[in-house]
């Protein structure tokens, strides 16, 4: 009955229903699984293990899971800031991504979101992107867990020229994916109501349903967007993905910014989850969504970074501090978006939203091994009086110390054993150095 | 005509008035001041200099500013979080002052806040709390430069048992440190217009007059100090405090949240300026401040993070970062705050707003050599196409590596030259097992 690995000597942020939190716990993994998590009984010896990590008193809670993400756009990160948003993606970034993004880019932006990730905490990611194939391959070379779709839009994108081959590829990537290994969940991204067709968006969806995939789609981000749906379909973007029969729990609404009481009741009633953005919705300002509403409503809610040229990280940690922060002064409520309810989202409902929930998310037996472990002892984590609280509003992305993904230590010390970070940097300075050349 | 000191082969963001950015730059340094800056001559060899820092490619920058600050509130960091307002005021953070602060417990909060602004790349702060006296040893210690301000209410505080006294403590504490070095700088710190009889208000600016230092208020934070302020006073907070002559280019309007026209033309007109911190007013529901028109009206604002009961850190990189998505988000206008406004607010503006503008803010020759060097080798800042733009949206504070003050290397590594860690984390961890002890 030995373990393969013990995590003790930290506080446990379980995250599971009570949102249990263990002083001086201890947790087992036996196959990837955790297997036992309790508070140590004091003086006893630890249970036999290959391998045991000491978390010197630091915070050892679930991995946190970004539920949006278009990884290859770390390439195009802090290009163009502080634009009105249709000279942003007309004038860089499209053009950018019709130059740029090839499999091998998104192989090597990828990698270096992975990078980056790792090192802040994230063990799970949802993207979304072209040439999903590269970037499947960049994320399971760095061993985290990732949902991925390949992206359908009725234009013609990176390596596919031609739009009525969209569902064909989602297809053949979902099919390539589906069984390859416990940490790679094929997916169906749909871009958006907008940039894709009726017609489109209903195929697309058969898909995910005949594949028992998720779908993801991008809905109700801007005002404009909203605006143009009442115009072209007398229907909100909600209703008008409900009425073509898109909605239901296996769906992914990204962002839902622009939404009113009707589509809210929609999402609850369907059971579909919606993946929250804070930041890539301030900075591009699209708006605030109602956040308070969704959780009110029983909504499934995630926390996502977006894409890198968004936002322009893909911390979670700062997402997290944000997203309470905003929805206070928003509502000019401060009990609003509490420390707990914003770590939920940032791991198990993130988790649950992706349709991951019972893989990962949270410290429970039979989960996954997903854990970070978060030094505690410098300044700005001192005193530590309550450590959700901490965590949300004090703790920074530097703060992990160690992170494992399905029992494995993909980072120790800041040092990533699965990726190769000079040559990441290298790839990436010969591809950033093309993209400025050919800027505008 | 040797140098003390020369920082090299970094990218120098001088936020000068042109906003310089100097690749290859180099910055000399004699007697504390900034003798130099230039970009190198390719090839040519490194005036002499008795010490010499390589940036290793990184970014160097003037170090940032926090123009409000309560130092010795990091022992209430997470204490209570996601509370009414009145809850958190009068069930918390007011017991746990009256119970807890005295000089011993504010020289070691204050030298905690030390170690965590010197660490996240902050030079100089703005500070006002009781037992000044201890606060101002806990800085000059650490290296800092600061704007100290005893504080002033008419009810018994900390340290001012009797209100009657607090004008004549506020200025024995001017006394004292007027004239104690380089580093600090005295000020007058009056609470607020409505924890402050009229009477009061004018005499602490007389004496703020009198000695030529800045005078600090928290000034129209929330809706309710508003409100209470047109029915006591049938004034806005900020007109209030101007019908009382204590509006000039030497007064700091901290919050400055609910303000309408008219306040914005009586702020432009009397030169005062404003400390805004965005974090505090999210995490507080207290509203958003109206800093573009601020901003347009041509009225000097600084950032700061508030204390750390209500922020919970004083990490100026994500506040930059918070500031510039807030005020996007808010006006739907993804242009405003850019990355060269919100950096200038963190390090020019802001030593403008306290006093310091011919001191520090910037690399230029004649201020002092107050400087941080940031590491861009990491996944998350790269690729660099911007660096303000990095600095804002991409940068954390951990990617300080070194911290220089009037020419003194106070950080280098993540170790500080002026402060023992570990003293102080002992010290915290007393007092702040006392604290949860007294909790209700």
């Amino acid at each position: 009955m030995k373990f393969d690995l013990i995590i003790h000597n930290g506080t446990l942020i379980t995250v599971n229903a009570g949102f249990d939190i263990i002083p001086n716990g201890i947790v087992c993994v036996r196959n990837g699984t955790i297997a036992e998590v309790s508070e140590r009984v004091a003086g006893a010896p630890l249970p036999p293990a290959a391998e045991t990590i000491d978390a010197r008193g630091g915070i050892v809670m679930p991995g946190l899971v970004n539920t949006h993400t278009h990884l290859p756009m770390t390439l195009f990160r802090g290009l163009a800031d502080d634009l009105p948003l249709m000279d942003w993606l007309n004038g860089t970034i499209f053009p950018a991504e019709a130059a740029h993004i090839r499999p091998e880019t998104a192989f090597w932006g990828a990698q270096l979101a992975c990078a980056e990730m790792i090192l802040a905490g994230t063990t799970t990611c949802c993207d979304g992107y072209f040439h999903e194939d590269a970037v499947a391959r960049a994320v399971q070379a760095s061993g985290m867990r990732a949902v991925l779709g390949q992206g359908v839009i009725d234009f013609p994108a990176p390596g596919v020229p031609d739009p009525d081959k969209n569902i064909e590829q989602a297809e053949r990537f979902v099919e390539t994916w589906q069984g390859a290994g416990p940490l790679i969940s094929a997916a169906v991204f749909c871009h958006s109501p907008y940039t894709c067709s009726g017609e489109t968006l209903k195929r697309a969806k058969s898909l995910a349903r005949r594949k028992n995939v998720l779908f993801q789609i991008h809905t109700a981000e801007t005002r404009t967007e909203r605006d143009q749906s009442l115009k072209a379909h007398g229907a909100s973007p909600v209703r008008y993905l409900d009425d073509l029969g898109l909605l239901d729990a296996g769906t992914l609404l990204v962002h839902a910014v622009w939404t009113d009481a009707a589509d809210v009741g929609r999402i609850a009633k369907t059971g579909a989850a919606i993946s929250h953005n804070p930041e890539s919705n301030m900075k591009l300002a699209s708006g605030i969504a109602p956040v308070g509403e969704y959780l009110a409503a029983g909504i499934r809610v995630g926390l996502g970074t977006d894409g890198c040229a968004s936002n322009n990280n893909l911390d979670l940690f700062q997402e997290m501090d944000t997203a309470a922060k905003l929805h206070k002064v928003s509502t000019l409520d401060p009990t609003v978006m509490d420390a707990r309810t914003v770590i939920r989202m940032a791991t198990a409902a993130g988790a649950d939203a992706i349709g991951l929930g019972e893989v990962t998310g949270s410290l429970e037996i039979g989960k996954q091994a997903d854990v970070i472990i978060l030094d505690t002892a410098t300044p700005h984590m001192t005193p530590l009086y309550h450590p959700a609280s901490q965590i949300v509003y004090a703790a920074k992305a530097s703060d992990v110390r160690t992170v494992i993904v399905g029992g494995r230590v993909l980072m120790s010390g800041g040092n990533i054993a699965t990726l190769d970070l000079e040559r990441i940097s290298t790839e990436i300075d010969v591809i950033s150095h093309r993209i400025k050349e050919r800027q505008p």
